[in-house]
């Protein structure tokens, strides 16, 4: 249907994951008519990397025609057929960052999450330089909320995924941010530290990979759900 | 008690997730202080990374005390206090190797995961080279064995777990081992490429870390059992 | 005749290969001069690499001159003495991208086969996470164009030319590019990936490096055609 | 057919390219059992990085059961149903070397050439400190020989592949050694020189990889030799 | 007076920090002939990284003639003059590590810092993936040996360093160690962790490098120390 | 308090280590709203990084509010409560560059160490190409102002710390700068050379990091004139 | 005398070699004030990377104070007291380059050459693609000019410095460029084939380190002029 | 002549730089022969890493056929023809290390001067940690021995090329060693240290070549020795 690209449709179906469409590595033009393809063939198209004039480009493109959401700290965009939404599952996801600057690759996460029909809870800049800040968000989201995954963003030293995996007993997934300089700067240290985990039960995606984590999670905790769901008393 | 070190003895309840010894980064008699320390405390002792001696000398050490359980291809013992068996979870794991090199590490998660209670698949030297040989495993593992989560170890090119992930609806943990030579030898092309993946849902430990890919494939395969045991029509 | 260079005016009768012209860095005025000295000398002048404003101003120097050939998605120009064609030697190459993102480099390949008087069949976007999407345009150019050899495009995890090369019975010019980011970003992972490939008759040039793959392309697939030629049933 | 392991016995036919058993990453017995079942299936097997011990368990295996070839240079075996041989294709590929420390990689190039049909012409030692060496062998390879293709072995600073990419009008497979010591060391030098290359028609393999040398090239001859069989004039 | 090394006699006196012969880059020979050298001229030789055949020399060699200390964790000697001992300070270092397999470094660590005059409080194994066993250590450290500096040895991610500095309120000195596999295996994952560290008060050695990480530990507290004996109330 | 992070408001008074808002990781608005909390909560905001157009703003948003201190060579600048300054702590601290270009960090590392009640001395562009300007200013630095702790900053060859550690008997913090080009640049060969000194008495922070060695140089200089303060003759 | 540096201004003196103040890393104002230091105390002030902006401000600057010379393809500036040159010293060297992307190091080179005395020759654009290109000036060069020492610049895969040292009998400054792209890029590759150079009498400096190369050549040279001039056939 | 290499006999002529063969890279056999083939064509042969047992097989071999020299500590070995010595060529190469370890390098390098005739002085053991031993030797080099050249060899940080290169008006051949640990070991600290040098004069060789930085010092000081021998005043 498109001339210069054949984009998987049937994924949200086949895989329970939907296609992100990067926008930073696209032109407008393109960006737009993949966008429109995906809102005609599955009612949705979610945007990330959307600058400000792509923003208001949508607004002009698809006003009218679909419901627009903006996720400003993740920089994305749903488009949905209006009227529609996606189908609550019962996951539970529980999103950490150590600093401020993790913060709009954990919101692209959690859209992914949220768009995958999982609940998510959030505690942000909660880094192990004052460890006692993680807490009592930690205890709220293991005992309260009972997550049944925790996704948890971090750059620098990357040390906050280690810290938490050692303390929860849920499948921790750590999402290295491209925050630090110098030497292993970039988010290498951070991706690095994680690997070398002395934690048990944590497992990585690459440096800046918000969707990604967010996938896995969400994977994660909508298999929990339907087993849960499937039951009569659904803790 | 010990002079030496401080186990965490109380992980496993705490976490969910054994203590494994890796056996090569200590003295034999160290080693069999920390083994006879877990195996008193908790009634369990793994190790990994065991040397033909090193078992010799665990027979000498345990024998009447404990019973031994060897599992030659991931040169891996567990000493158990006599008639004590891991309590079945319900837990179901799916592990995959893209070549036979592949195997020992990737029987490392498999122990971590049935000492964890899961029940688990395998399908060895599968890989992409000649990938009309995955096709049928892996239908048997997500049809018929309605895995929870899948284990996909490669050294090499490091491709077959994205292609599993591209494939499969369950959380993928990538497993890359230190087999390649050449630049990107040792496992690091295997792991760039895992880490830079299209395919959804893809999550990675480190190089020769199956004791890391198996404690976070079970604490996912287990959380699902859970919910699930709870339910009247478990499956 | 230049002050500044020594172009190499006979590579193409030497080596069969003609020299294509990198305009990004290079000035304006040494890329118009140049390019009149191939013109002038061999007939052609082949420009990649090609920026609007350099268009603009080669439109301006050249119009009445010669023909202009512009291949916008490769962003490159061929000037050609009016009326004059690469003679076809009826070599067929085939060329694959896994993503969107890895076309221009793609075409930049095309074009140099293309120069080189191959004919050439595409096929883009049929990447790994979905690799359904792979199969017919494969079976088209493996049994109906019958081509002498392929050129496989690809950034991220670079895996779709090990999977070809395990697949098809010619030679096959891995071509990574610098599509990804984070860890082995930049086309690491994919170049890496390629060299560990564990699929036979693979070789590879590096990344973003089109023109070189697509002039080593038509050199095998012009060997070919050059002795099919001489046969009386030259298919 | 062996329990630990799932050889790809068709590949020969499908891919035209024999499966090479590197011994070097398996026990004896595993390499004896998959070489018996190789020579079981396809009247062949091929070993490569035979140690003496091997050789000698090689020997003792298959007496009076094949016929053994020893390639002492490249360290490998081929064992065969007796009276067979590999069927001459009419493929040409020369095969150079810059130093003497390269022989036994590129030997082993040559042998998966042969054992593909092609016939084989070799210049070793002829690199760039003296790059007078080179002139004579690469004239007689081009112009008596007449070879499809050229291999070119070097380590250290890897120029002699550009060097006779720059000359030759065939298509050049750089084969980098790990022969080189310091920064750069262990072939990586030689292979970065090999992939920036200036010289067009030079596409690379990993470090060390004759055997992925030799199956690229002996595809690429073998397809020339296919064209060139057919027609009246085999030249 | 040695014939091939120039030895620096002075330094303890000039810089405070005495001289560490690393035996295991000498033959035994050397090791005992600037050990003597050392002894008659300062009184003291201190020797690291001495195995088991160089011991047995060495007591030997120094029979009648010298004290010999041997600090077996710290595969380390100490030759004296009969009779000397160095001159407390008054000086106060914690050492810490995270797991048992940073403890020879961090022995080298305390060596040097007792070498020096000062008194050493060390608590080892308390490492992140459980951190709850680094609290009471750290405080008695803090609040009742009123430490003036602490090292803190770690391997792996390197994360116990980062942890400590930002609880502790003096200056922590990082001391990677070449513990860890795969990627950033070696040490380099603990060092990049610890540079890109976000607590304040950290600075780092390299890796493995325990006499460097005591030799500043116990310049900043014989300095403090100096500063301390001045006073009346000299806590 | 803000919605956006968690400032940890009391480290000045746990650690002794007052925290540096990094502006140029922030929007204006962002450092605008954290420097605002800083400044009420504890009666100081410490800015670095800070371009013109924020000091502009800066100047504009605390007019009347704060006084504003503003250091220009380390791009820095101070909000107090008027009024209020740092408490002299008797600290002492040199600071050492090898070239011009290293004066920004260094002068970061020096507004950290007054902040913290520290006095400092300063040396600058004093680096080995011609080691006869460094002999001067460090008699002074040691003999004259008796400083605690050296901060010596170096980028390309990173040679000057290790050859003042050589020198001087008072702890010396290296610090990298990222000054240099090719080969090592950015920093990373004069960071590998203060990890690699043969000097004794010499720790590191990260490529750039003027706060951290600030931190950490103040933070021994404060603990020695603590001690010394307690005494009667404080010199 | 100037508030913010200490320049070196016995440098030429002392050594032989003059300061070159490399522009842009500097304010105009910081290079101005530098430029006009030397150009009082020295008679001579050489400037490197000089933009367009910072010529006219030096024009603007020292006109009728200073003779001002503008090396274009060197983006340098030579500012003189009037009626000054530099006195020949007899020093002869040639500098050739690989290709046109290399001139202009290869002109910063030349500069410093000829403002130590020498004389210079040059060829450019004759690199390994058609090594015939070379043989020519390189025989005017050391039979003709008879010069001391050659300077060879090259990016790329650096092969030009080897295939010269291979065949000529003066020392050989190998000067990598940072011309280059994908894996070895930025002249990486070019610098790791020289240092694995097979070829005697190579010695290397940092990429682009144009300066460098000029001042050790030029030193070579120089020293053997002044033994040749106090000849009576200075030739 | 011989089957398996094609050595460069008349390199010592043509270059001015005689073959080392590099025992350790080849069978003792292959070892023999080659410096047979030496001896008789050219009346000499070098060997480089020469183990005991290849010493002792070297007497048997050559016994009564060639005078053998023995230079322990470079593990070298001189073959000759009786009575035959280098012709002195009044070149003048000093040799400084900066530590005991980088010896064995140094003496490579010493070796090969004194094969092209130089008179070599040398220093050992005055690195940067205590730099006042470096002042007299070099004083000596400089002023009395009049050195036409330095090599110096250091492992660690590389610090003491810099500082002799800021030091001496000859130029410095930096000779980085594989002396060195944890991050930028193996002399990669060093080597980085050398090529971002601020001292004019400097040019380096790769890791441990003691080879090729002898080769090329040699070229320089028989090139100034030779214009030095045609004056009447020869020095």
């Amino acid at each position: 249907m498109l001339p210069f690209a054949q984009p998987d449709f049937d994924r949200a179906q086949r895989k329970g994951v939907p296609e992100v469409i990067l926008a930073d590595r696209k032109s407008p033009d393109e960006t737009v008519a993949i966008a429109r393809a995906f809102l005609e063939r599955t009612g949705r198209a979610i945007l990330s990397r959307v600058g400000p004039e792509l923003e208001a480009r949508l607004r002009r493109e698809f006003e009218g025609q679909a419901e627009i959401e903006w996720i400003a700290p993740a920089r994305a965009a749903v488009l949905r057929r209006p009227g529609t939404r996606p189908a609550p599952t019962g996951g539970r996801v529980g999103i950490i960052t150590a600093g401020t600057s993790d913060i709009p690759v954990a919101e692209e996460a959690a859209l992914v999450c949220r768009e995958m029909g999982c609940q998510v809870w959030t505690a942000y800049d909660v880094g192990v330089a004052g460890i006692h800040r993680l807490v009592e968000p930690l205890r709220i989201m293991l005992e309260e909320a009972r997550v049944d995954v925790l996704v948890v963003a971090a750059g620098m030293d990357g040390a906050l995924p280690s810290v938490v995996a050692g303390l929860a007993d849920v499948p921790v997934i750590g999402l290295p941010t491209s925050v630090g300089y110098g030497l292993g700067g970039g988010g290498v240290a951070a991706l690095y530290s994680m690997l070398q985990t002395c934690a048990p039960g944590l497992a990585v995606v690459n440096i800046d990979n918000g969707v990604g984590a967010g996938a896995v999670a969400a994977l994660i905790a909508n298999r929990t759900a339907m087993a849960r769901g499937a039951s009569p008393d659904h803790k």
